[in-house]
């Protein structure tokens, strides 16, 4: 079975996951059949591993991660990659792979340009 | 006239700022007569200050910010408030004004489950 991870940054404030919360919300609405986790690098749960294991338990066989972040930088490039392949160490039934950053995405970009212009 | 700032986190890592850059690139071919200025809130230049200069120079009366982060954490609640009153300070013949976080924008948060949703 299918399902996916949406990985974000995490921060102090509570109220920075908002959108998380959304955005697994819409997910939920619309992909009611790939089941979701959020997961945070840091400062916010649950962890990458924690989002692994709550969707094996669950019968999730192949996990998809989507890095909610804008740009590539340090994180995604260094830390990332060693949480992947921690995970990919404790589940080995599981097939967990990644997708660049959200913000690699043009029509993510896009909708960012639609806004501000909205906004003008 | 109008101008618009995209305003990110920064970070160390020069690449992160890659789809900042394009997603200025996008506003220009879509949007020529309304100036773009990226700027970020730290370890990236230009500063927030640096950014409205440089678009008042440019003749700019009123600067919307557009602050590109998903959620509203500390950092929007608490620092960029101080940032915009210290710009509104410095150039008193701009109006400044600003926007919610895009990860506020329910279209914003759609691109992302679509892109999820390829994904799979």
């Amino acid at each position: 079975m299918k399902a996916i991870i949406l990985f974000g940054h995490g921060a102090r404030d509570v109220r920075w996951r908002e959108p998380f919360d959304r955005l697994a919300q819409l997910w939920r609405s619309q992909n009611a059949n790939v089941p979701v986790e959020l997961a945070f690098l840091e400062m916010m749960q649950p962890s990458l591993e924690e989002a692994v294991s709550a969707l094996s338990l669950g019968g999730a066989t192949q996990i998809t991660v989507v890095p909610v972040f804008f740009g590539q930088g340090g994180h995604l490039r260094n830390d990332f990659p060693v949480l992947l392949d921690a995970c990919r160490a404790k589940f080995p039934a599981i097939a967990l792979s990644a997708t660049p950053a959200v913000g690699e995405d043009l029509a993510v970009l896009q909708a960012i340009v639609d806004f501000g212009a909205r906004a003008l």
